[in-house]
């Protein structure tokens, strides 16, 4: 009997600010008391995780007990075996960096961004971190004027290039992760999805040390499949981290448990991690990013946290039957699937052999694709009625 | 007095599909007969257009009476001089593309897809065209399971790296455009957005040859702001040509003609195009793919397109003006716009340095941004109270 | 074991239209070679249909043949026990509507949308359909100034009227049934979602005749909750009909086969149908309104139809053993969904009453609502590992 | 010259609540210092506004100070001449509202809501409002179990009825109006357009008392054309109130000020707004219900307050000039606008006699309608160039 029960194998991993949010938003202030991360840590070991994140002001917003919190936190992470697996820089809550951090137009403000991010890579890499986020959530604009886009792509790019210079420099195993969102709090985000970073990226001195995290919600807020792009990421080798949540379509960021929202999408999207069928696989740590709904209280939040824990190995079981059975393999090839691993122009081919080349388009036109077939095998197996 | 007349050096193009468009849709066939591209040709060039661009199949759908209309076709370029200043293939509407053209599961189909668009290519060099677009509508999936994603992306750089070769070999002067599109008519689309498409390129065998052709609509599709995509496009030095038309956000292609739909949107796209205040801009070809709506009777499609040249011509002028203004000056040098420019780190400085500095960050964080006023200055210029 | 197998018990219903697509779209043309409906219909009827529904041009596009292809189609319902439940007329294929039937500007197109109207009345009476369903797919616009909406509203009251008084007088047994649909083919269509529809029903003449026709995907490219709208329509008496396909969020008009898009809905959409654990359930038929993807043959197309009714009944019986299951009825105690039924001012109280009443309302702020449990016992029982 | 200043007799109207916005968001706290409520009414004032409009939580959040800031608000009014045209209860920030208010299923959080809503209605008819506005922000639900959707319309509609017998019982001069919204804070809201909510006033006890307040953004967050929304509202006869700002299309709430976002929306909602060519005008107050983005310190606050009645006033000059304009007359007779309001069946005619008549569908499926060139005219008009 499968229970799905989680094992630090299947590394999950939780950022404290998911369970430690207390339901502030724009329309009413906190349902939820202030949850203290350490606890937060001890709960979430329990829950079967396998390690935490956070961002610099979730766990030490400020100076006072600095140090008393992380040789708390320190004890927690002894205790449970946990893992700080990932860190990230809040560039985003404090007024300083109403419009931008790395791409405010005041100097001073991507200064101090820069400043605050180095500070909190000494603390990643003292923590033992592999992966560092950035998520640029206030760069952008609602206006056209005010922000020249260009510019801010300079300064975008400058400052990745210092960051991962600085890494380096200090010898941390660290490699970044640029997390893509199209608007919200911002009328448009600069990045706006997992492409635009990308292309960003290739630009950088080191494109090596930085990659993407993607998070479902956000490219779904574009109304873009998940699952799609980070087979795109896969390929081109820069799926460093994942945020896994739920959203339903473009509207705000809703930030639902994994399994909630598009299940469809977390389904392919177990698949594509899993690797498709093929040995190309992530195997970093599962992330989730998620917020319990407002509505909730402490049980809620608990609740949330295991079931996307537990929606994922549920789905994860699913889409390992789904790629060993027979009858799916069948319909793969009727589907012709494993006929696009073959290169369109063979080895000892040139161009001339395949323009010579002729074909009944009018046959080829009516020919079987047999794709209903085989998505309605996925969906069965989704569903557990096969 | 301004006319807003356009002339040739405007450099004003139209898809011969478009006032060609005869208003079948999924709900309805043609409300329009059959335009003859050829007369298409010189109307549009009464109306002030500079170019024309067309698919294989809008010019010359198949091999009857091919040389014939190519004569006539050329006539009317030498008629009116107007140039073929982009060709593109038509890779979408025959059934053998159903399931894809350069990504079809079917090799035989991908070689089919390849030979067709090095046909054209021919036809394109002899008609000096300078820009090749591929806009792949069919390359994509409804499902998660039917299409091998990698496998898809690993093909497509294959049959690009095919075309740059070709073209290369041949001695021609071309470049190649790729017009991304999220949905539509397939439900995912690979390379859904400019972002992607540019990541894409960045892995080819010459990513030199490879730059976009971004449509308006179809990053409104996606609710992605358009003129930060082409803006983030110069800044890779990718916008090779543009498509112009109008779209109401996130549902069908809706294609109008370029000024309706999202106004604003269309000021901000001008501006981007003429540079954003610099003097790196935009040259290629305006180039307008839109759908006179299906309503409309022959009187309503040259209306459109006589529109379309004119909300370019009315909104340059705005724009122009706007950069002009020296309210507007004072306003960008209020909300910092400038200072953008400034590197983050200076000259001969150290992270240390940046790192030592001291910033009273609360102060900072109630700084007067004076974004509002500036946007307002844009908005007034836009709507000509100013 | 249950193999899910349709009988015609489950009133499962397709529009001949539906497997009748020849995958004609905006970007192509056909796919598929013509079905012959009467062929359809046995074709339904083997697969375990217990009824077809149509547009009169599906069935009898032009007066040729008319009478004889009336008697093939009556024989096939003799021969399969089919029943015609529904009929509609085509108010929008033909150019002649292309802005507008109803509320078309022109007068005489108006005129010439009730005498069709009427006409194909006659026939569905005479077929024995008890529900006309009315979607006005070009009853909108694309611009702020070509239709005056109040006026056009008046329009479609009064042909609404029309109808209605031409039905009674008949003495046919018939109700109507609006389809509303936010836009595509038209920018804005008028009557945009369920919501909307109603409000012009309770303003007609005899609003106990005309009810509602939503389809699922509609609503959603509104972003809005099918579930939810199929509820209120319920409670307002007025889900006549009801159209079942699936739809990914605010884009194109998908017509996915039921069960594929937004899976989770289809779940709410079955257990609302269902009477949400009530009495209170549609006990109409279950229609089909979907299009197999252009890429799919015959036999795609067939393997669509035939997983409508499958999906369907997997998901009913999973619903059933949801509001079965003595956990689910704890969960939904503790999420108190029960004592929403209770009214909010007792039987012999006054407001007076009321406001004296003392709350502890932090207290109440803290409680627990236990909804995300209650979801994931939802969620488990979709995903079939309860 | 027209500086388009505002005076009283526009009925521009703000809710304190928009200058006041701290602009604490889900991913950050205030930016701007707590701003008085009484100040910012002198403000307003000096802006040019007519009115105000509060929430009770925005003027008097408890019991503190309630009479000395009732008396300061009073001399604000006295002094300025402003009215306080509407009120409108906060049944949304508070955690005890968290699952909902009119329809939490906790009957004692119903019961206080509308108890807390009874106290605010005094506080309106003491201070004059004619319009109470009540909008469901928490009325709604993240999962399809938790919420009885129809116990949920029971409740609210038993609220209204209970809200209305009081304000008659009372005398008081008082009208309620709705506001729909789609999603966000919850995930899906009940009643979420317009449309849904003009359907449940109908099934009212005196649905003569309730009526609509229609929010820009919240109809496009749906998609929706607002100015067609508005259109139909005033069809019904229930457009009550208006709440004017700005978005982009579905994606997060931004209450933009009243001009960003969709313009061209903007002037066709003048345009309604104005009656759109007819004498059967809104003539209630005008209500700007934005924020000002969090990135503007106070300076943005007041220019973004100042322009959203600039806008309004500039747009409305352009549609008065649109209307008045003769060659947009002509455009309309062209485009058949005028014969939309003759009856389709004439005041003596029969069905037998519209049945009767022949038409040549194929010449009037070729019919110019024109509506390309009207709607260029109004764009002309919108930028200024006629």
């Amino acid at each position: 009997m499968n229970d799905y029960a989680p094992t630090p194998e299947d590394k999950f991993s939780f950022g404290l600010w998911t369970v430690g949010w207390q339901g502030v938003d724009v329309f009413g202030p906190a349902s939820r008391p202030l949850l203290d991360p350490v606890e937060a840590t001890y709960r979430l070991a329990e829950l079967g995780a396998a390690a935490v994140t956070f961002h610099d002001d979730d766990l030490v917003p400020d100076d006072t007990a600095r140090e008393e919190t992380l040789d708390r936190f320190g004890k927690a992470l002894a205790d449970t075996g946990l893992a700080v697996e990932m860190v990230t820089t809040n560039l985003f809550s404090h007024p300083v960096f109403k419009e931008g951090a790395f791409t405010a137009n005041d100097r001073r403000v991507r200064r101090h961004a820069v400043a605050k991010t180095l500070r909190n890579i000494d603390l990643a890499a003292s923590l033992g971190a592999e992966t560092f986020v950035l998520w640029g959530g206030r760069e952008g604009a609602e206006h056209g004027a005010g922000k020249n886009v260009r510019a801010a792509l300079d300064r975008y790019a400058e400052s990745l290039n210092l960051l991962c210079a600085y890494v380096k420099e200090q010898g941390y195993s660290m490699r970044f992760a640029l997390e893509p969102k199209p608007n919200e709090p911002r009328g448009d985000i600069l990045l706006p999805t997992l492409g635009h970073a990308l292309a960003l990226i290739a630009e950088l001195d080191d494109p090596a040390m930085v990659g993407l995290n993607p998070e479902v919600g956000h490219e779904e807020m574009a109304g873009l499949n998940f699952a799609q792009g980070i087979a795109q990421a896969l390929w081109h080798g820069k799926l460093f981290h994942v945020d896994l949540n739920g959203q339903h379509g473009p509207r705000f960021d809703q930030d639902l448990r994994f399994g909630a929202g598009n299940l469809r999408g977390a389904f392919w999207t177990v698949d594509a991690l899993e690797g498709s069928g093929t040995d190309n696989r992530y195997d970093g740590y599962l992330h989730f990013d998620f917020k319990p709904p407002r509505a909730e209280a402490e049980d809620g939040v608990w609740e949330s946290a295991r079931a996307c824990m537990r929606n994922y190995l549920v789905l994860r079981a699913k889409v390992r039957a789904f790629r060993a059975d027979p009858e799916v393999a069948a319909a793969m090839d009727a589907a012709g699937v494993g006929e696009l691993g073959e290169p369109t122009l063979g080895d000892r081919e040139t161009l001339a052999d395949l323009r010579q080349e002729a074909h009944d388009i009018e046959a080829l036109g009516r020919r079987s694709v047999a794709m209903e077939a085989l998505d309605q095998l996925a969906l069965e197996h989704l569903l557990g009625v096969r």
